[in-house]
């Protein structure tokens, strides 16, 4: 297979946009794409300053990578959530993001230090709390939206952009869908606008790029992200929908594409306007982000909550 | 596994509902929950006239059963598009239709002769016309949509009743979801009302029924009926769909249900109202049916198109 653009061997082929590139020109595409659909979105412009939150892995390694080449004032966000598991797993991921940002210069980033800053790593404080039982995933997630939130706003950032891909977006859709969380369904979009002061403006540059073209862009360019998985995503759901959407893909290519892209435009032709009513927020007693809570957010609640009986 | 009714041994067990059941109470169970959905979602009451579209499978034979056990004033419908395929798909189906009616005193039904009347069998037609090219089923649906129609209007009925199980409504809602239909979305229900004179209300008693279920109705309770599939359906993405849902439902309970009357739910909850306009309606100038298209309907216009070149 060739080129489009210049004939010579491709390294790579779409098939759900009839397209097969090489070494040269994937990445050129791949970058210009990026920069189309945050024009597109209207997500930022170049006198924003973007956060970029950064997991070590390849799709926001290479949304950090790509954004910095096009000029954008982007600065990275790692929060270190001391996941051990007998490897390593956060030591590792944030080696990745300070190896990144040590080979380049305009690479600056925060890291927060849950156990530092909380007194607890993520695995301790599932543990010790009800929310955590089982799995520690939805305490994974209170931890990461509160820091996002928290550092946008403390390092006077416009923007935070995160590195979900088009298989995340559909495994996350598809998920609601089969259970019609419709407020949630309604919510889904390539940008979040900002709530109040607490709450971060979040956009999703690579939204309409497969998983498969972020982990090429990352291998081609040489990006050195984390290969393995949380160690705690094993089994989750959202694990089991990509392989349903990944094999009905394999069956028709570009089901994956229409089902997110469907969506954007359902919801532009009216679906979901009756749904999408502002909940009413209130600013948290201790950290002063919004909840819809009364007195403490729930990240507050958390690190008070007593141990488990 | 026993009874819960009566601690014989169960011959049924559902999983979703934790019940299991003998060879007694499941039959007993079934026409109870028959009669609750037709309450439940208003279908219809004891005076009205019910026709029954019955294609000589399982689930619209025993729908017949029940609805006749129930004491409702239900004829049968059968449509005889004219489906050889070597083995006598038509003429086989007709005949399950034939002696189940001939087994009951009081079981009276009307047959639709495609051929008789228009002058071509489904598979001619078909072949004949652009709609049909590559496969039948589009046509097929448009042929038994009218027919229905059209009995139900002459044969001075209240209402249609359909077989379509849970497992048919979740494949078609998975399929407009997987591309946003909204405007089919939006119409899927278990009651259809009708529209003027030409369009007949339309109502699926059995849309809560997973189609194990109604297959063991019919099992448990002798009713004959034709096993295999219209040979047209035959890698028909329908039958994909149903075999991503049942791979879903086996790892996980519940889901199809859980998808279906969730969708039910999102609706009551003022989803789709927006996209829930009128289409206006104009009846057509050969048959009168109600059909969106200026002069002739769809179905009469099939009639007339030249041989495809």
């Amino acid at each position: 297979m060739k080129c489009r653009k210049c004939g010579r061997p491709a390294v790579f082929n779409m098939r759900q946009h009839k397209l097969a590139l090489c070494q040269v020109h994937y990445p050129e595409w791949f970058v210009a794409q990026t920069a189309r659909a945050i024009e597109k979105y209207h997500m930022f412009t170049p006198d924003d300053r973007v956060l970029v939150a950064v997991s070590g892995g390849k799709d926001s390694l290479a949304l950090w990578d790509v954004l910095l080449q096009l000029g954008y004032r982007a600065d990275g966000l790692y929060i270190d959530l001391g996941i051990d598991d007998g490897v390593g797993y956060s030591a590792a991921s944030r080696a990745k993001v300070e190896q990144f940002a040590a080979a380049r210069a305009n690479a600056h980033f925060t890291i927060v230090d849950i156990k530092a800053e909380y007194g607890e790593t993520l695995p301790e404080a599932a543990r010790r709390t009800r929310r955590g039982r089982g799995k520690p995933c939805s305490v994974c997630g209170l931890i990461k939206r509160h820091a996002m939130n928290r550092i946008t706003r403390d390092g006077g950032y416009d923007v935070l952009a995160t590195g979900h891909n088009l298989d995340d977006e559909a495994a996350v859709l598809f998920g609601n869908v089969l259970h019609w969380q419709t407020g949630y369904i309604a919510r889904q979009a390539p940008v979040l606008p900002a709530s109040g002061e607490g709450l971060a403006r979040k956009v999703k540059p690579f939204c309409r790029f497969y998983e498969r073209e972020t982990a090429a862009y990352a291998l081609i360019t040489g990006i050195d992200y984390i290969y393995d998985e949380c160690p705690y995503a094993v089994g989750a759901t959202s694990i089991r929908h990509k392989g349903i959407l990944n094999q009905m893909e394999e069956e028709a290519p570009g089901t994956k594409m229409q089902f997110y892209l469907g969506l954007l435009r359902a919801r532009k032709e009216g679906l979901f306007r009756e749904l999408a009513e502002e909940v009413e927020l209130h600013p948290c007693a201790n950290c002063g982000q919004l909840t819809s809570a009364p007195g403490l957010c729930t990240f507050c609640r958390l690190w008070r909550e007593a141990p488990a009986p």
